[in-house]
């Protein structure tokens, strides 16, 4: 699989009063990490999108864990790749890892999401693009 | 157990370009549960930490489930309740409702957590203390 | 004019290490209560925007003032007007007080913005429809 | 004066549903450009902190002007500098370029804060450090 990273630095407005990331923060780099994984493939998502008729990734299932805590000025590594593809739908992992140790590990299974053609009102999953799988699994 | 309910509007900067709620939103709305059930109990969580020396409630492990999305303008509904109590870490599930039906699901586990008396610059885990155990469960 | 109140409480996530709100979530504060106030009237912008063809609201100018901090727990009472109306943009006051103090004051330039006739890519500001300037000028 | 420079891509999650920034992120931008102010000029915040037992440098006044929006995918150039130092605050500017274009400009002015020695729950201002202000005013 297409391994992407990514490389972030914890600002003070990302830590709670614990001196810690508050967690809500490690779920927006998981999304800015997904969008990273498309665009360091060659395929960002802005232009995906308009290409396809998608209007968005929604995520659907979510599971982190969370192994060790991250201050004010720690640097985080990301590396995140798609673990499988389903028909319309797929499963990234995102590692953050902190010098040696690897801090948060999390899943997202995301939807590949257009516009219900039978009402503009509503969303429908599409079958995820071939070229897409086959640039991302390489 | 002791079940807390808290009501949410989906604010217009809550959600994104697919106009649906940016999902990390949902894991700030979790938190703000999580300290509701600890105050709707009587138990507010900035006596408690005060008291027992806590610096926090950090999360450790989260499974979250996203069902139907919401839109600015949408009400959720919120039910928040300890699953499990473990020697210092808890199990706290919520469960947002939008109308009939059931949106999001998510589970957190969270460490009672304050200083490491060895070193002031590390948290450490604690029991949580019998009281609060007690008022939560029943 | 008319004036809508909104009441916050400080959750822990607005929170920073020096354990005090952290700025730029009084902004979302200010937008929730910008909706607050449409909706308050009468006039919910969600169905303002799609009766008049409208994509947002967005500021052009911000200022405020941070007088006095706020706590995870603390309780705000926010209180939000319409100070002026230009052609197709407006000024917004909110004032946030916690107990008998004020403790932010800040004064927002929105615009009426739809999308450009004649390019859909881009936003272009609209006159702000005279029966919402009546109304909520009284 | 110490001009420190940042770059930083929209994510999807910045924008809102018209699409454009959701404006209270660029004050999140405006306080890691200060962050980073410090720490390009061999300042870094988190040390400084610690050596001179401050706890924070909260926000007292904002002006800002959103000029010209930003979409997903987008990137800006941020250029940041102290424009006033007072006895115990000091003005930030703060200016995000896109392209050729100036999109946002602001003002912070900010206070070096430590616990007040009377009552370690208040906080106190505290005068700016000389060889901070000299390291920043060349």
């Amino acid at each position: 699989m297409f391994i992407s990273h990514e490389r972030f630095r914890i600002e003070w407005g990302d830590c709670d009063p614990a001196n810690i990331v508050f967690y809500p923060q490690y779920l927006k780099w998981f999304d800015a990490c997904t969008s990273s994984l498309f665009e360091n493939a060659g395929l960002p998502l802005r232009s995906l999108f308009k290409k396809h008729g998608i209007i968005g990734i929604p995520i659907v299932d979510l599971k982190v864990k969370f192994i060790v805590p991250s201050r004010f000025g720690d640097e985080l590594l990301a590396e995140s790749q798609i673990l499988q593809w389903r028909k319309s739908s797929f499963l990234i992992q995102h590692r953050f890892v902190k010098g040696e140790v690897l801090a948060v590990e999390g899943i997202e299974t995301r939807v590949w999401t257009g516009i219900d053609p039978a009402n503009p009102e509503r969303m429908k999953s599409q079958p995820v693009p071939r070229e897409i799988i086959e640039r991302l699994s390489t």
